[in-house]
């Protein structure tokens, strides 16, 4: 696996402190955390001036921190406190402006802040280290493509049984899940959705006792992941091999929408517009309606991180991002389709990383 | 399996409103609003007064919201929206006091309820309903016990491959959590820990590459979970099935301490006099410094949930509850030993419900 340049991440982070006036910052949000210091444990805080860092976390965690972030090759301070604040209560202080992670510190943690340092200026930097994990460096994207390709591989051992016919939702979702397992997956990466039938309507349904049966539109929604990196797809078959006129005219029309939205995807493009391309095929096809949620988002240490693609996106798409584009279509009480690759932004377009042959009845 | 008693959780949340003297709350902690509609989709907003409550989600969940709460056997109103507060306007500035959820809410959400609603006193109230949900009724105690079954069948299943050594810690929790699986998980509980040899002192290692050997402590801390709420144990076993003295002393010195803490749980005791029967045996042992962590926690919807048992805690025991009870010893170097076992409480004492059996060399 190509090594991630984790040490650098400090060093972009320390230049935003400067870009937004704070003299410090608290990391409150763990998989922040885990990108800086490659500390995975559920209980951390995250100190980082201009000349130090200081990671607090409880005794659970003393051994487990050292030597996670002596893997990932970076050298925070570490200290072992029941209370976050105790042991870097002098720091603090010493501090005049201290941003936050607002999106993520909770108002109570706030209201203690403020109480037990009434003379700093704590100032919300929302969610400046999430966009700063947009970006993926040659590891991170390694893990992601490495994470794909084992999901495509268990959806590709799988998929005779959906289209013949027979398995529950649920058991279909378990048989995914223990094959991305056996093929090295340190897990899944959300949870899996298999929706069948009328289900399919239901773009996150969780897969129940539903046994698929001829003429199902079955949507499999999942990933795996490997490192905490996630991977992201979405195919639709129909259950028996043979659509229905109107189950295939659906399908196109996702489908369309989809290579739409992905061939639109480049460095130096508006967000907005993977959006757009994909609701402007759908709008065409009477189906604008039927697509009720975002077109994509950013996947990572999170299955759904920034950039989030949608009619609000107001950034721009760089290179070394990797995002999802997914629209789909959900007619209540008819079922549902959803098409969904995972692609690396490059200068000229994408590269997908999903690569299960896609169709109702894929070849 | 037994049903559970959703539409008997709004009528407690109501007279907690009128306790803490809040004309409404807002609920926005996702595993509250399950527990009090069914929903669970990942966005989602629940408005509650004396004669109203609205559920707010985005298009995704239109369909699903609906039917998971009829499923559970609940009527909210359901509103779809993109913005959480949009369809709720008139009702939240309608009251002249709002609870919210001040352990959830983010410092950000914070601050646009304050600046959207400007008469509008928001009342932090805490953990209020994840205290409600300590108390678990037939249902859900059906489904811990069930999840608990099933990961002693699966640690059962597996155990002799364990202590004959060979395989690496990874893939004893891949082959544990795929076991699961085909016992009929809906998932796992939490991130399985095997932490086996010098990795063992690490209470929440992750599993590495490391294979077993012989005379390796290994520490399998993991569970299985059904519609949500999941099962909770800790076993350590000695590879190759012969401790050294040093081993067998601290081992039994952790299960007498963890005995201790199961022998102390009775309906009305005080939470901490759990910690402190555990502690006191590893004190007398000479092991009070090496137990670094809690003595136990509930478990319901969430892994770590209310009470907390620990030196701090300040609540009482009550019948019904189900909590975690697992001391450890934690020697950096050498290794460590977790017992754990999750028992429900009752007036004479408490019910284990993790019942794969104990030792170095389980028999």
């Amino acid at each position: 696996m190509i090594p991630m340049l984790v040490a650098r991440r400090l060093i972009d982070v320390r230049a935003k402190l400067v870009e937004n006036d704070v003299a410090g910052l608290l990391v409150t949000k763990p998989v922040n955390i885990r990108w800086l210091t490659g500390f995975t444990g559920s209980n951390g805080t995250l100190a980082i001036t201009a000349d130090r860092w200081i990671l607090v976390t409880d005794g659970r965690y003393d051994e487990q921190a050292r030597s996670e972030a002596a893997a990932a090759g970076v050298d925070p301070e570490i200290m072992i406190s029941r209370q976050p604040w105790e042991p870097i209560t002098d720091l603090i202080n010493s501090l005049p402006t201290v941003g936050v992670e607002s999106h993520h510190l909770t108002m109570a943690q706030h209201t203690t802040l403020l109480n037990t340092f009434p003379t700093v200026d704590f100032r919300p930097v929302g969610s400046l280290i999430d966009r700063a994990r947009e970006l993926k460096d040659p590891g991170e994207r390694d893990r992601l493509r490495t994470a794909a390709e084992i999901a495509d591989q268990a959806l590709g051992d799988l998929l005779p049984r959906v289209l013949a016919g027979g398995m529950s939702e649920r058991h279909v979702a378990r048989q995914l899940d223990t094959r991305m397992l056996e093929l090295g997956a340190d897990g899944i990466s959300f949870d899996t959705i298999v929706a069948a039938g009328v289900n399919s309507s239901r773009p996150h349904h969780q897969p129940s006792g539903h046994v698929l049966t001829r003429g199902d539109l079955v949507v499999i929604d999942f990933g795996a992941s490997i490192d905490g990196y996630g991977s992201d797809m979405t195919r639709t078959v129909v259950c028996g091999g043979r659509p229905t006129p109107e189950q295939d005219r659906i399908y196109h029309a996702v489908a369309a929408s989809q290579a739409a939205g992905v061939a639109a995807v480049r460095d130096g493009v508006e967000q907005v517009a993977i959006d757009t391309a994909c609701r402007e095929v759908l709008d065409r096809e009477g189906l604008g309606e039927a697509f009720v949620h975002g077109t994509g988002h950013g996947i990572g240490l999170e299955i759904h991180e920034q950039p989030i693609l949608s009619r609000q996106s107001v950034g721009i798409l760089r290179a070394d991002l990797v995002v999802t584009v997914e629209p789909g279509a959900y007619l209540p009480g008819f079922g549902g389709v959803r098409v969904e690759d995972s692609v690396v932004v490059t200068s000229t377009g994408c590269v997908p990383i999903t690569l299960c042959p896609k169709g109702l009845v894929p070849t």
